[in-house]
């Protein structure tokens, strides 16, 4: 027992805690995400957090610094770590379990992932991830079908102000043999086009030339393509097409735009709501196709909250196969710090809409018998079980937590088989007969 | 690539996956669970699956061998681990934010836990824990509301035929003092005791004979207690008061579970779903007073479903001062493979209610305006994204996949500005104008 006193409460770096306050709103925004996700026919797979660390890294070294390892007792024969995403699981389980699983197979994942990145403010070592991809089909209609997932899904969060910024890899990857250099310097290019934000574009000018020894014939291409970047949606995929006519892959990629924003459109997604962006790139380098995020017009700040793209080959760690598949990952606590920052969720103190006081021990019997006529019309209720004893306490514990009414059964109530429905934002109160009370109640709350 | 290919797509020993087709039932149990709780006022607590691993273990270094251990790199200084129940992480909580949460705390949580048990049939490594507990109240409705919780949460999820089994360990603590060997005795006694089924009475006999010294005055004595053990509901605890008079701690436990059922019956729970029963134990050692335990009457031999108690020394390990806290976990796992045998939940392959049908190019738009329509009426709806190309290969998807609505759309129908709808179950299919779709299906499909 002394020995036991000494251990301190608390959780390691990089860690956190989700108390009912936040964990009430966050449960709401998952169950969100999630009827969105089967409304767009998605199902529901879980895999485990502990997996072989092979599958994991697929037998790359350099993963080590970031993935958890795991196992029992002294560790030395550790073969075990923790998922660091759920890509990696989904690909093993398409190419574990093979034909058992119908093509295209439609699957959403929620859980948890662990990275040992280093801890600093808002990012974490343990966190959520939140996928839904379609394994199986290289046909448009997919990509525009995640595209309208990310749509549908901001709607159903409460997002008024959102963009789907849509794009394509083979564009991107065209952009080197376009400028006149081999198509492997695609990467560099966009490296270094990349830090416009902070370097300019004199900046860039300079390292392109330094680097890969742009001269003015490259910097002219270049620099059509990016006016077309930071030109005009109206007619933009036209003109890359007629500005990049020498680079197959690129054409490609124009083709597969067309298709997919046709198919958008005839999804219903509001045309305001996406537009094709040359500049959209993705950090991941498995993506090979079109590439999607989702960013907030009110928060332009905080970036990508949902994003995705295609990535056709999934499972060649496993198989010699290849297999297409297109899928995004809502960012779980990127879009809950924006949904407090904007006001659409709120700290909540209670699931219950009833508090039944219980300060006279000759009506607790009563009580509960009011208690277990709420419930079984649904309406989320408590009786008080704390150590308060008066009236005034139990009140001000009401008052404190949040509920929206109380009930109180005095001896003069169950003499008369009424209680009092107090309606604690209306601040008023109604005499109501035991078997009234449901609905009574049922006026005043939204269930 | 070469390196690559060679690894296989498999799982750890003892650790599973839950494909779609049995994640669909079992998204659908666990949100009865949480709706349930929720109902009752248990409000969402979520903690990390990694924890300090001097936290988890309270420093008792015999938790390592069923505890895994993490950590990144070499692991050399691995402090980490992953939790084994969720009942010490609600301590740590308690200990670490203290009056932050407002007390009683009435908090549910639902989490994977990792236990280094040899792996077995129906025994896993990682598997899912489902508590409820009410921390910081001694009152016995809080007792009650727990046995409350545990009936509807059968009644929510479909089970008819349960019984929860109610005792309190201060009862049994007082079985040795009552046969008249000192109160440390009893463990040793209930231990034995407990072996009736394997080796019956007999075998029971000679082992206290041999191990405690047991005479005729003291089997007299357990032979009493025994047959209450064995008998009637009506006048249990009057008949227990009677017989254990000169047990003060077996005194305490009857007028308990006295106040205790009063709260149960107030609280509606029927008759037949609940009894006092003196043989049930619970094997874990901390449990300080009443204890539950839920069975399924029509499968008795997988034992309790969804079991708990009280545990008053919750918060021992972390600080000085105790706090009351009861609970119960549900057995996640063995319910649904229970709910799986009586025929309560089956495999689902899809959580569509509709298949768009999408074997002529010409009508894809046309297809996916129709989907849109249904999902904006809350119809989880899909368009085929598969390889096939045919009407008939199409068809034969939707069947093999479970759809109960086909919608069909070729250019006849798109001329006429119509789809056919299609019954599956029904076998029957109607021409529906575009815009009276939704309601074509809600008349068919239950939502």
């Amino acid at each position: 027992m002394e020995k036991q006193m000494n251990i301190q409460p608390r959780l390691a770096a990089g860690i956190r805690d989700y108390l009912p306050e936040d964990m009430i709103p966050r449960q709401k925004m998952l169950d969100a995400i999630r009827r969105t996700f089967e409304l767009y026919g998605f199902v529901p797979l879980d895999t485990p957090g502990l997996e072989l660390e092979e599958v994991l890294t697929g037998g790359d070294p350099a993963f080590n610094k970031q993935i958890f390892r795991a196992g029992l007792g002294d560790l030395e024969d550790a073969d075990l770590a923790l998922r660091f995403d759920l890509t990696v699981p989904l690909a093993r389980v398409i190419a574990q379990y093979g034909s058992q699983l119908e093509k295209p197979f439609k699957r959403y994942q929620m859980g948890k992932v662990w990275r040992g990145e280093k801890p600093q403010a808002g990012r974490f070592r343990e966190f959520v991830q939140f996928d839904a991809d379609i394994v199986g089909s290289s046909r448009p209609e997919s990509d525009a079908e995640i595209i309208a997932l990310m749509g549908a899904t901001m709607e159903a969060l409460g997002f008024e102000n959102y963009l789907v910024r849509v794009n394509n890899r083979k564009i991107l990857n065209g952009l080197a043999s376009f400028i006149g250099f081999d198509a492997s310097k695609s990467p560099d290019v966009l490296r270094i086009i990349d830090k416009m934000d902070k370097i300019e574009w004199a900046g860039v000018k300079a390292e392109l030339e330094k680097e890969l020894g742009f001269g003015t014939k490259e910097f002219d291409a270049l620099r059509k393509f990016l006016d077309l970047m930071e030109g005009e949606q109206e007619g933009l995929l036209e003109k890359v097409r007629a500005l990049m006519s020498n680079s197959p892959i690129a054409l490609e990629g124009v083709a597969e735009l067309e298709e997919i924003s046709k198919s958008v459109i005839a999804l219903g997604v509001p045309r305001e709501k996406w537009v094709i962006d040359l500049s959209v790139a993705r950090g991941l380098g498995y993506y090979t196709g079109p590439v999607f995020e989702t960013i907030l017009t009110d928060l332009p700040s905080i970036g990508s909250v949902f994003g995705g793209g295609r990535y056709d080959d999934l499972v060649e760690r496993f198989m010699a196969s290849s297999i297409p598949a297109v899928g995004a990952s809502v960012g779980v606590d990127r879009i809950f710090a924006a949904m407090e920052k904007l006001g659409i969720v709120k700290k909540e103190k209670t699931v219950s809409k009833v508090l039944v006081l219980n300060f006279d021990p000759d009506c607790s019997a009563v009580g509960q018998s009011v208690l277990s006529s709420l419930r079984r019309a649904g309406v989320p209720s408590e009786i008080y079980l704390g150590r308060e004893l008066t009236f005034k306490a139990q009140l001000a514990y009401a008052v404190k937590q949040e509920f929206p009414v109380v009930i109180i059964i005095g001896s003069r109530e169950k003499e008369a088989g009424v209680v009092q429905v107090k309606d604690m934002n209306a601040r008023k109160q109604d005499s109501v007969a035991f078997s009234d009370v449901p609905d009574a109640v049922k006026r005043i709350v939204d269930l």
